[in-house]
């Protein structure tokens, strides 16, 4: 059938053909679920994300006001509990589809088994490289945003210089409709950096370039100023080309533990006292007990299963 | 007017007569925002806090529904990012209502702004040091614990070295009941370490023998291998005597962003590669606009607020 070859994404109008599977996390503080499926008469899996969204104060006049009702559960003293009910177009939950998604995209959001390691320089070129150069998410998102041919509406910035310019917008996790949860990447131009690891003393410009402009474009768009910002990169990163997260420093964004994440003005300060720090150090990395990279190490008897 | 004495949760049923007067705070991570305002006719201040609720798979049911509509906000390759709008009887949100609220209801729920700090070695001595010397928070408790004259029943492990031991016990925040959410610290015996900016290499001693023996005591006592540990130091420290966090590497415990906490491997790593690199660093922290550390920070022009 023709239908089958057809992007989901041009059709889809509610959730009346799609078939739960499993669900494979729940996250009660962010009020988050994600459910693998799929879709009838669409072959391949399918992946939905739903988020509750933060309050803002737009929102917040929509939901004070008299059609929206409350019902009591109980009180006690000064303290009431109760539930309320908004309308439906006030109550919007932000919706990811994934489709047709792989075994990977399932395994990364699927909850699990966390462990450290130390990935010292030795382990990285005997373990983590050869893994990265076998595996090789696609990066083709990635190069339809610098090649201007996707997203190119959601620009914030950039910075056309092939040697230290990137292009900021804003992160598929942000709705850009309130600052409270700002969340934005900065992609760079230039190929071939896969990682932290990869960065050396040459790379110091475009670094501060980076930090510099994306501050800057910041502040005149959304008037924060950088000393309310969260700039950073992450280690392992989700996807081996150079980009560095811009997020509000009171929003709680996801991977920003200190496992993970590295302050920008850290690796710019690491690199000038050290050019070949990130080529030196031991970097620890969370990685879950499904990920290739896990069996890996597992393999060599450097970390395993509880 | 007798209503004026009555209790609001005997007669409240919407927000009609409800008056804003400001939003005391947001958190876009848990999707909670809480607003201070007043009742008409009635005397008082009353604070109402609004939660989202969490998915589970009862309320999943009815959201994946035929009835939930679906506004496409933007697609590339496989991601389609969406909206839904679940009928208004699934969408409940959890209402808290105080009334009257006293001042310290409002300062409890007030936020207050953050701002980050990037400190060079300069701006340690010239600021942050001449405040720590001034301030001076009562250690007094940590030489309770030290000297066996307070939480001895809780300690799990202790190394007596007076250069190289310390006490490990429950933090305060963990009743010690469930690992989901383990968090203990270790309190060195050695005296006159005031934070993370006096380590150098004479350190290297001590830093390995906590890592390694609180390891082995938190496997022995607990049985968790040191690959699920998150085993690290915060900067700025909540009190100026060094001390270690382990805790459980899936508990989102608070205070473990890379803005805050630095991993105790990377700490030693970084102290071998350069055996000043903690005099010679620029340590990014957070300070809350009330703190005197901002105060101090915002007269010589460094940070302002918004």
């Amino acid at each position: 059938i023709q239908e089958n070859d057809e992007n989901i994404h041009t059709v889809l109008k509610d959730f009346s053909e799609f078939q739960q599977k499993r669900i494979l996390s729940i996250n009660s503080q962010r009020k988050t679920i994600c459910i693998e499926g799929s879709f009838n008469n669409k072959s391949g899996t399918a992946i939905v994300l739903l988020e509750k969204k933060p309050f803002n104060e737009e929102s917040l006049k929509n939901t004070l006001d008299y059609s929206c009702t409350l019902h009591k559960e109980f009180s006690n003293d000064i303290y009431g509990f109760y539930e309320c009910f908004p309308s439906v177009k006030y109550n919007g939950i932000k919706t990811t589809v994934i489709h047709p998604a792989t075994e990977k995209h399932i395994k990364k959001y699927q909850s699990q088994d966390v462990h450290l390691i130390e990935e010292t320089p030795e382990l990285y070129n005997s373990v983590t490289l050869p893994h990265l150069q076998k595996e090789k998410f696609s990066l083709q998102w990635v190069i339809n945003i610098l090649e201007h041919k996707s997203e190119t509406d959601r620009v914030v910035f950039e910075d056309s210089n092939p040697e230290i310019g990137f292009i900021l917008l804003p992160d598929l996790k942000w709705d850009a409709k309130q600052i409270e949860d700002l969340y934005l990447i900065a992609i760079v131009h230039q190929t071939g950096i896969k990682s932290l690891r990869d960065l050396n003393s040459c790379h110091l410009p475009l670094l501060k370039n980076i930090k510099e402009k994306g501050i800057k474009a910041i502040k005149e768009k959304y008037n924060i100023p950088s000393s309310q910002l969260r700039i950073y990169v992450h280690y392992q990163p989700s996807f081996y080309h150079l980009h560095v997260h811009f997020t509000y420093l009171k929003y709680v964004a996801p991977g920003i533990h200190a496992e993970r994440s590295h302050i920008l003005s850290s690796v710019i300060d690491n690199i000038e006292l050290m050019h070949d720090y990130y080529q030196k150090a031991t970097l620890s990395f969370v990685v879950k007990e499904t990920e290739t990279l896990f069996l890996e190490y597992e393999k060599r008897g450097i970390v395993k299963k509880r």
